[in-house]
């Protein structure tokens, strides 16, 4: 325990994390979650801002995962193709190794409107972040723009519903299939008719 | 002026807007807010929890409005052309109407993440609104959650390029033509190829 402590943002994390879903996130202090990851509320301080913040800490690392995606995505994909890789790439690469973390999480989320808008805030950056990576592929701005919102749509339904599972029996990359199918099947019904 | 004045509302939120756009939010104090409406703080607590709820008193209206024109809409329409029904009939009753106060009210809360973060989570609420009503329609909740979010994401990026205008010189229902046509072409570009 201490100052050069290299776990110490780790630790405030989780400890936060598990207080707010034990006795609610309006009801914890930054002292309650100091005690129980061992630091002092000086070492809280100098991670996060307040108590809100230490929930959206790998927001930064997540943006970036994100934009190195579509940079390492094949070229010539269509723009459905470009979705559907990079979303696949972002379940198997961040979410599905982190299922029960990313539960708790959205629960906590949930359950405070200061939360939710911080968290659709957090969903705003991150298609900022995608459109300038998809206008560095060489897209123009408005169908970055589009590409850019049509993914997180795609995502936020899929892990919708995959956090709804007590325990990861589907893979997130099956509720991103179906949500894809879904977005074509309304957007051009036409082409789910059978090709005869 | 006093407790009775049947538009001290209209005349707060007026001024509020003025002070924003001249001042800056976060330096517009609401006893100034209320010196400019003539009125005293204390109505202007009637009304509103605090000075950030000034930008947003209409989104009860608003979201009674966007289910009331689905519930309206004829039977039958496909998704995508209940989605076109539904935003050219907002852009017409809810919006055109007011183009400047839109376009001042968007400009004020592009300034503050508070505010931002505000105005997502009535983007969501509407969402939610939406969702409901297309139930009530009979369909099923992954078909109307996608159906909702679909219709803000064309109605955003429709505003977003309507306010862009000094004066309306493209009415919103342009714009939502556009973005409902790119929409199309991204998801399924084979329906875009000439039809021979």
């Amino acid at each position: 325990m201490g100052r050069w402590d290299p776990d110490a943002q780790g630790r405030l994390e989780r400890a936060a994390l598990e207080l707010f879903a034990e006795q609610g996130f309006a009801e914890t202090t930054v002292p309650q979650i100091t005690k129980r990851a061992g630091l002092t509320t000086r070492t809280f301080f100098r991670y996060f801002a307040d108590k809100r913040e230490v929930l959206f800490s790998g927001e930064d690392d997540m943006r970036m995962a994100l934009a190195e995606i579509i940079r390492a995505a094949p070229p010539g994909l269509s723009p459905m193709n470009l979705i559907e890789h990079g979303l696949n790439t972002a379940a198997t690469t961040i979410f599905e190794p982190r299922f029960q973390d990313f539960r708790s999480w959205r629960a906590v989320v949930a359950t405070d409107e200061g939360l939710r808008e911080r968290e659709l805030r957090k969903q705003q950056l991150m298609t900022e972040t995608v459109v300038a990576a998809l206008r560095e592929r060489g897209l123009d701005e408005q169908t970055a723009d589009l590409i850019a919102r049509l993914a997180g749509l795609v995502l936020q339904r899929a892990i919708a519903r995959w956090v709804e599972q007590p325990i990861a029996n589907q893979r997130l990359v099956v509720f991103i299939h179906e949500s894809l199918s879904q977005l074509r099947s309304i957007v051009s019904p036409a082409s789910t008719a059978p090709l005869s």
